[in-house]
């Protein structure tokens, strides 16, 4: 129970002019999973490889991660390597090696199929289908997309949008998505893909929430530096389903704050190479940086 | 009494594919005076030439601006021509006729000399210091600038930064004159520069103020189409200044409130060419509008 999590579980390797962080833990799901953890049970569904580091097994654990959705197969875990300028604005891919995660049928656990929480994290939109279609109502789906299923599997990802209650992109995608520059524009026509609930992410400018009850501007919490941006997205819906999995009342009700607790965790992992800053912060450091961000939008 | 505000008197002529509006009521004191007279009072420093249309002075006191401080002279009222493309995002100068402009010393009625509130709307540093020069004591003094300065006249800038309360700048620019990528970094260093009040704008991603109590993180209205920006800064510091110069208690109590109000004003100001939207609007839908962000923003 809690909030079942499928995604992409992978080794990053991240160059910066001055240093190399090789093989650290990374990906969708891994991301989404620790930020989710901070609030409720998680249920992991991934694969590995058999060089997956024990240590990142135990790190899992140790955030109370369910692992009997993880799959470890012969083989090598997904590496994707890259390269960041000096200026930490520009990435650039040096590697992708797919490895296992070539062949990744995800298959849930029996267990997991009950889950009412469903985060449908960053992975091709026929593999977020086929999740789908292995539960049993769940209460509350949520999926995030990215720029490369728009280009090469945007049929998939339109069936997906007829069949989930929340879609999460950031402000580019639905720009290429919809062809409509103004991003309150693009989110009205992405509402008629399907989606009750529309979330733009639009990185430190904050994200967007369009539903029932209108719209609302969450706040990006201010970072006077940002180490590593990679999986803050992942932090951010990690983090906002994790929330929302554990709070009394509806969704409605729970969704804006849910986004602010999302937005916060992902402020953390800007703060470190990988998860390597999401790791050591504790939910007492998540609610001050919450009550701060109240402070800082009150007028 | 009230605000006292210099700076550009324009006419815009602004082509885009499917319309020309010719010589529509432009420059920066005219935005921000018009968005400053929803509040209170307001005093106009600035110059036009003898082919000023009489339709503008009357729009300006219809408004209930004083116009002691503009000065008429002979020659031709400064003109700007610029067209945007199809999606509106980018905007090229065809023209640009300083006229009577190119001259302009803003020699302060003495009536304005007392004004508590200054604003020094965007307009050659040296004539900001220039004004600054000749009033007593003011309470509270605000200067709004352009890239155009950096660029060619950054020692009187950095000058008039040692003596203004509030320093009002895009977010481009605070990257250009800090050489910080990260927009809290800047403001750090723009605060070492002497304003004890730094407000960043991001267009629609609203805008950050930095002061003696914290940030704050301003929502920009949410709108599904825009027109024209042209204006848009200039209506946002002319409302702030205009709705702190008339509320009661400390600027520090006020500032976030001015700053929601000066956005719902630029708000208006992009919905139409030049100001032909924000002219028609009222107090009341000002006031709903700022009611409407503040639902927006709560959590």
């Amino acid at each position: 129970m809690g909030v079942l999590i499928v995604g992409s579980t992978a080794l990053d390797s991240i160059k910066i002019p001055k240093a190399e962080n090789p093989r650290l833990l990374g990906g969708s799901a891994s991301h989404a999973a620790v930020a989710a953890s901070f609030f409720g049970p998680v249920e992991l569904v991934g694969v590995v490889g058999d060089d997956f580091p024990r240590r990142y097994v135990a790190l899992y654990r140790r955030h109370g991660i369910d692992l009997e959705g993880l799959q470890i197969l012969p083989g090598k875990t997904f590496h994707w390597s890259g390269e960041y300028e000096i200026n930490m604005n520009n990435r650039r891919t040096l590697l992708t090696e797919l490895g296992v995660f070539e062949t990744f049928t995800p298959t849930l656990p029996e267990a997991y199929r009950n889950s009412p929480f469903v985060l449908l994290a960053n992975i091709a939109p026929a593999l977020q289908l086929h999740v789908l279609n292995q539960m049993q109502r769940p209460r509350f789906v949520v999926a995030d997309t990215m720029d490369l299923w728009l280009n090469i599997a945007l049929p998939d990802l339109l069936k997906l949008l007829g069949r989930i209650d929340g879609f999460v992109l950031n402000d580019s995608e639905a720009q290429q998505l919809t062809k409509e520059d103004n991003v309150f524009a693009a989110i009205r026509k992405i509402h008629r893909l399907g989606p009750k609930y529309v979330i733009v992410k639009k990185g430190s400018h904050g994200s967007i929430l369009s539903g029932p009850r209108g719209f609302f501007l969450c706040p990006a919490y201010p970072l006077a530096k940002v180490v590593d941006p990679t999986g803050a997205g992942d932090s951010f819906v990690g983090g906002m389903m994790g929330y929302l999995s554990t709070a009394k009342g509806s969704i409605d009700g729970n969704l804006r704050r849910a986004m602010v607790f999302g937005s916060v965790v992902a402020s953390f992992c800007c703060e470190g190479f990988g998860l390597t800053r999401t790791t050591r912060v504790n939910r007492r450091q998540i609610d001050r940086r919450v009550k701060e961000l109240e402070k800082l939008t009150r007028f």
